[in-house]
C-alpha cells in the first residue's frame, strides 16, 4: 500500500444533503482526470441534522455550531487536510470554526468573488441571492464591497415570496419546482443593474440549473467553492 | 445537542468518485424529505486512489484490500453503523471486507436483485454488464442464477469494443461519450433475449443517463444500492 502524500480535501456537509452531492459531482467533473487515481480524495460528512443556521442567526433557533465542530473532528479524525463548506450560511460561523480547528477553511465568498474575476467581473453592482440569515449577517456584502462591488439583493417581498420557498423547495426534493421563483429573482436584480448575480446559497444553483439558461453571468457557488477546493488539492 | 438515535450511513467510494457523488445525490433524492433534518447522515469516504479492482482480480496489479480496510476503519471512527459501497467490483472482496469490520455491509448484488423483484422481473434471462473484473468474478451470475435469472453478459469483443472502453471514459469525466458504447451493448443483450439489462458497474448507469431512455428494463444499480441504504436507515 504506496500511500502518496496526496492532500484529502474534508467536506462538511448536509447542508442541505442535495448541494454537498452536487458539490461532490462538480468536484469530481472539474478535475482535469484520465482515471479513478486522478481524481482528489475527499471525505463528505454529510450531516443534516445541524440546525438551521437561519432560524438560528434570525429567530433564536438551537446554535449549529457544536454540529459544526463535531463534523471538523470528524475530518480531522480521517486525515483531511483542508475543510469545504458547501453552505454559504454555515459560514457566518466561520471564525468560530476556525478558532475550533487546526484545519485551514476555505471560504465560498472568497470562492465566489475568485469566480467572478474569473467571469471578468472586476467591479460594478452584483446581485446576490441567499438565505435570509446570509444576507441578514451581511457574508457576501461586507466582502464584495471591499472589492468594489456594490450588492443588491431581493427586498422583503421578494425574500418571502420568491428565494425563501425556493431554497426550502430543494431542500424537500421538489427541485423543478423551484426554477421559475429563482428566476424570477435572479432577472429583478438585473433588471435592477447587476452585471452578474451571485447564487450565494448552494440550493440555489440546484433550482437554477432545472430550467433554461439566464440571459446574464451567474456565480454558483458550488462550482466556485469546487474550484477553491481543485486548486488547493493540486498546491501540494 | 439533542442528538436523536439516527443512523449514520457510511459510504466506502471513490470507485470511482463520479459514481459516489451520484450515489450521495440519488441517496438524498429518493429519501422522503421536507427538510435537511429528513434526510439520512452519511460519511462518505471517496478516496480514488484505491488500486484498481479489474487490474487487481485479472492482471496482478495492486491488492485494493489495504486501502478498502483504511476506508472501513475511518467509517468506523466516523460512527457509521452500515455501509454501501457503490462500485460493483469492489464486491470481490466482499468476505475478506466483513471479516475486517464489525459494521454491517449491504451487498450491491442483493440490491440490484431486489430492484429487479421491484420492477416485477421474477425469473428469465436478464443481461449483465459490468467491468471484465466483476464478469470474471462471476459477481452477479452465481447470485441471480441461484434467483431463477440466466445471465447473459456481453462477449469478449463487445467488452472490449464497447464497454471497458466506456467505464473508462466516464473515470476520466467524458460522460457523454459513453452513452453510445453503452446503449449498443445493452440493446444486444436485449435482442438475445435479456427481458432487463442490470448495470453493474456503477459507471455504466451514469453513461446510459446521459442518452435517450433505453426500451427495455434496467436496474440501475447506483439507484438501487440507494434504496437498500435507505431501508436500513429507516429500519431503526
Amino acid at each position: 500500500m504506496n500511500e502518496t502524500a496526496t492532500r484529502v480535501l474534508g467536506v462538511l456537509g448536509g447542508m442541505g444533503p442535495l448541494a454537498s452531492a452536487q458539490f461532490m459531482l462538480r468536484l469530481t467533473l472539474l478535475t482535469p482526470a484520465e482515471r479513478d487515481q486522478d481524481h482528489i480524495p475527499a471525505v463528505l460528512w454529510s450531516d443534516p441534522r445541524v440546525p438551521d443556521r437561519t432560524a438560528a442567526r434570525l429567530a433564536g433557533g438551537e446554535d449549529p455550531l457544536p454540529w459544526l465542530v463535531r463534523g471538523l473532528r470528524g475530518l480531522e479524525a480521517a486525515g483531511c487536510g483542508a475543510v469545504a463548506i458547501p453552505c454559504n450560511t454555515a459560514h457566518g460561523w466561520y471564525d468560530a470554526m476556525r478558532a475550533a480547528t487546526p484545519l485551514p477553511i476555505l471560504h465560498i465568498v472568497d470562492a465566489a468573488a475568485a469566480e467572478l474575476r474569473r467571469q471578468g467581473i472586476a467591479g460594478g453592482p452584483v446581485g446576490v441571492m441567499g438565505t435570509a440569515g446570509t444576507l441578514a449577517m451581511r457574508l457576501y456584502q461586507d466582502r464584495l464591497e471591499a472589492l468594489g462591488h456594490a450588492c443588491l439583493t431581493p427586498d422583503e417581498a421578494e425574500m418571502a415570496r420568491l428565494v425563501t420557498p425556493a431554497i426550502a423547495a430543494v431542500k424537500a426534493n421538489r427541485v423543478a419546482a423551484a426554477y421559475a421563483p429563482l428566476a424570477e429573482a435572479a432577472r429583478a436584480l438585473a433588471a435592477r443593474g447587476a452585471r452578474a448575480v451571485v447564487l450565494g446559497c448552494t440550493e440555489i444553483p440546484l433550482g437554477i440549473a432545472a430550467g433554461p439558461a439566464l440571459p446574464f453571468p451567474v456565480v454558483d457557488t458550488i462550482d466556485a467553492l469546487a474550484r477553491a477546493a481543485i486548486a488547493w488539492a493540486r498546491d501540494a
